[in-house]
């Protein structure tokens, strides 16, 4: 079976699996609502909040939409910081709700100076939320949001925060930084596939939900909680990703989430260490690398596009490609979730015996 | 294990289910595209069109609202015809939106009269749509929909259709009732669980579209047919359901879809014999009685809740509540998807043998 290491869908432990086999049940019934409640205290637990703890069934992106759609009115002014294709994915969705967005943008593999976040809140202090990516998959960069958060809020600004490559592998305690809005998806560290997003929702994230104008529906926050307090979700859920994520949470309480990061950060020095010991470059600036996904580049002659086909069709190894801009320029070496140190060894083993046959000739 | 008689989710064949617990793969990848284009091919064989035919990650109610903000823009009149909780579902999302939705309602039971819609639409000259329910779930109700199409499009209107308890069951060929907007939802006839809808788009509903000023970002029909070309999704998919969705259409086509259409019919019919014999009633307008789903009521001294409970707990039969208005009057026996003849006779034997114990002395 290929070793799948894209940044999500991550590969997902047998247990899981045969969870997501599991016969259907009436989701307005007992059996669910028990489910229901387990999912949503251990997410909970694991996001380290005291906020309310939703679910919903859709991607990520859905998530980010129900981020913008529920704290937001029309004409808003919000501040996007952007690091990446996600951070210009929320800022976009912003947009197309009518949202006047001021965009700050670094530059790909850097991460975001909270100084020129503090600054840009200086010279609009019209701006009543900041949307800032934690993790920014296309790039593998992660953000100091600890420092950005400190920022935002002394600003008194309303903080969403897009952390679905983050949560679950990487430190986001959600109160401690004061997160108002965090968006996560079922299929990065979580274990799960895709299907499902959750979010934590702050006590002013819910007075921006009162005031907000933006029109709502499948993405409303609100009818999510209402439903929530009895077990239940206002349109039919994904009920077999509520059955997987329930087993897929145990396992990782159980291991426990310290060291479930701690665990991610360890396979991730391991994995920049071997990119770097075969002659490849990391994109991110180092001191930012992200502890779920490795964005790699090579030196000029080598044929990322070759190198990802080759890896994948003979070595059955499926590496991410860049994206956007990024395309072909570097490829990316996923390691969130239910992976080893050995099998990120393995790969770094596997792209050096193929990398001489990624080379052109010619090329500078 | 309980016998699963709501209407959605439905019971999965083992195939279904064993699909469903496959490990991931990239969703970018080649193995996905080819999923993605055959599970593609089959829905439009089955909902017996040409048109777009595209595949999102939500619910069906997701669904509803991407046939709304994909072809309406704020302020613009539609006609909503509704027959019960569906079809003011659909009504409530167009009204979240901004539409100027005019209701044409039925009394819950009874089907939408088109010379009712006919009058209703010349009388509102400057209706741009007319959003309708299929099939009722709610009140086991059929709409006549080729009569309604007739109406609909003589006048030259879009037609957007909720056929979620419908497609994959009833008779619905797209094309020829000149459907524009079709939405479907896996865990109903289709025998998959729930987390996938699906939507036919006809090009005038493609011309709404470019014309169309509603805010689309997750529900963007747009964005999902330009990665559909490519066989990929905009956002990540719910893989697993890809792959369920691929073996029951299988099975489905294998069949026949007039043959599961026809069995739809047959298996009806046997339900709603059984109800009147063992003494309860129809709550729906015989003529018009769903094939999917038959609503049931008693005669007033049957406890409806104690019914559905005796049933779920002691003969492992769980049967679907009544909605709203109707909580505690019917109570629903689903027939749709992966059900037999044999099993619905078992059903009304089983609530024919508990029905002594769910009189409730004194009531009249």
């Amino acid at each position: 079976m290929a070793q799948l290491r894209i940044p999500g869908p991550t590969p997902c432990p047998p247990q899981v699996l045969e969870a997501m086999g599991r016969p259907m049940i009436d989701h307005r019934g007992p059996e669910f609502v028990k489910v229901m409640k387990r999912v949503t205290e251990k997410l909970k637990e694991a996001f380290i909040t005291k906020n309310d703890l939703l679910i919903l069934t859709g991607s990520g992106t859905g998530g980010l939409e129900a981020a913008v759609v529920n704290t937001l009115s029309p004409g808003d002014k919000v501040l996007s910081v952007s690091i990446g294709v996600f951070g210009d994915r929320f800022a976009s969705i912003a947009r197309k709700f009518g949202a006047d967005v001021t965009s700050l943008t670094f530059e790909w593999g850097k991460p975001a100076e909270p100084e020129a976040i503090k600054q840009a809140l200086k010279a609009n202090p019209q701006i009543k939320a900041v949307m800032v990516t934690h993790n920014e998959t296309s790039t593998g960069v992660t953000n100091d949001l600890a420092a950005i958060s400190s920022v935002v809020k002394e600003a008194g600004k309303l903080l969403l925060v897009d952390s679905i490559s983050g949560l679950g592998s990487i430190k986001c305690p959600i109160d401690e930084w004061r997160i108002d809005v965090a968006v996560a998806s079922s299929q990065k560290g979580w274990m799960v596939p895709p299907g499902l997003t959750m979010l934590s929702v702050s006590e002013d994230a819910w007075k921006a939900y009162a005031a907000g104008k933006m029109p709502r529906s499948y993405w409303d926050l609100g009818e999510a909680k209402k439903y929530a307090e009895r077990g239940q979700t206002p349109w039919t859920p994904a009920v077999s990703l509520f059955f997987a994520m329930d087993v897929a949470l145990d396992t990782l309480l159980k291991e426990g989430m310290t060291t479930v990061i701690n665990k991610h950060a360890k396979i991730a020095r391991t994995c920049r260490a071997g990119v770097k010991s075969i002659g490849l470059s990391l994109f991110a600036q180092e001191s930012h690398a992200s502890d779920t996904v490795t964005a790699v580049t090579g030196p000029p002659d080598v044929d990322i596009n070759q190198l990802r086909r080759i890896m994948r069709e003979e070595r059955g190894i499926v590496l991410g490609d860049g994206q956007q801009k990024l395309a072909g320029k570097v490829f990316r070496i996923a390691h969130m979730g239910w992976v080893t140190e050995s099998e990120i060894k393995e790969v770094i083993t596997e792209i050096a015996a193929i990398l001489p046959r990624t080379r052109v000739a010619g090329a500078q």
